[in-house]
């Protein structure tokens, strides 16, 4: 049994989506954003940094995202969301995963969060270089997934897509959206069709993607 | 046999340290950054995003420093890089190796590559802001260390000491040393204490830290 602490649409979905395509029971812990609960003293002691997502693992909370997609991969090998050990594949699905959270996840938290770097808003240098860096990262995965797709494994679906839809879907208010480039977009669809995708959608009540 | 393209000092000497404390023959290939070798369009073929470390593995590419250390830890079990699949530290692992990487590696980056954002140098208030995430990052991580160190996961040395070892090494020259914190201190102490952290200093030719 696994217990979820998430805020809808946020870093923890990708986890909540795998757990989904697991079909491991769990248990969803609401983070109340609007109530700042992710600074509560009590959350603190789970996760020192105040952000969502932590999973409880075996009583113990284990923290990033990334690493807690690995870690269910490991746990669940029957689903299929890594390659295994020793099999060619798994040099390029640590790599993606690793790849994604560094130049992804971390330049997003600067998008979203200006305080970050000091600033209530973002002076406009600063808003065009972070969006350039994403999109210098969707111009590289656009160019893998075009010659070596349709998924970061080719034809075999895996975790790393599921932390690729998150953050392709985190740019949907941007000025470049990630479906603009179009192995990506094809990805995206492949990923909508899933059931875990679905249910995930409903249980979080996100829209608008 | 590997081969890795690196820099010295740079985010390749972690991967470089995990390669001689396996004891796996290896090439080096430096990349100069002094002449701008990394954007050299033979190896942006290898990397597109003209970085280093490069390794290649059974004649393929793979990036990403933390990645890399994990493809280590699997391929060589033998070298105890990492704790076994299923054992009670294997969380803790795959966290600190994906929280490393995401909350030091990429604010370093910023930190060092202020074109990044845009600009050719930073306005204080960014840089006192990046300071203070990388501090924020010290704190976490004395207190983990103090209460249940000395190494990342306790009595066991990992791969995760060793990314830990360079991201600690990269703020010599800032305001706030890593090497204030009295656990991680004494963590540096004992890894610069093993035979692979002296004779990468010696084949990089580092010196000062
Ligand atoms: N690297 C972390 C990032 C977590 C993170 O920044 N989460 C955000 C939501 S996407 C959060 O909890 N923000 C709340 C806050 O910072 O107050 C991960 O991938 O798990
Ligand atoms: N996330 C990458 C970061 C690699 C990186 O930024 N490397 C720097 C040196 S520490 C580099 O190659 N810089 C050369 C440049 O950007 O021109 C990793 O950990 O491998």
């Amino acid at each position: 049994m696994y217990t979820l602490y998430y805020s809808p649409g946020t870093a923890s979905m990708a986890v909540h989506q795998a757990l989904l395509e697991i079909g491991a029971p769990y248990e969803l812990k609401l983070v109340d954003f609007d109530n700042d609960a992710q600074h509560d003293a009590e959350y603190l002691k789970l996760n020192p940094h105040g952000v969502v997502p932590t999973l409880v693992v075996d009583g113990k909370p284990v923290v990033e995202s990334a690493a807690l997609l690995m870690l269910l991969a490991e746990r669940h090998p029957e689903a299929g969301l890594a390659p295994a050990i020793g099999s060619p594949e798994r040099a390029a699905w640590l790599q993606w995963m690793v790849y994604l959270s560094n130049n992804l996840s971390a330049t997003y938290r600067f998008w979203f969060y200006p305080m970050d770097l000091g600033t209530a808003e973002h002076v406009s240098h600063i808003s065009t270089a972070l969006q350039q860096r994403i999109a210098d990262v969707w111009d590289n995965l656009d160019a893998h997934l075009s010659a070596h797709g349709p998924y970061l494994l080719g034809e075999q679906f895996s975790s790393a897509d599921i932390l690729l839809m998150m953050l392709m879907r985190w740019s949907r208010n941007m000025p470049r959206k990630s479906a603009q480039w179009p192995a990506l977009a094809k990805l995206a669809d492949l990923v909508r069709a899933r059931d875990s995708w679905k249910e995930l959608n409903q249980l979080e009540r996100l829209s608008g993607w």
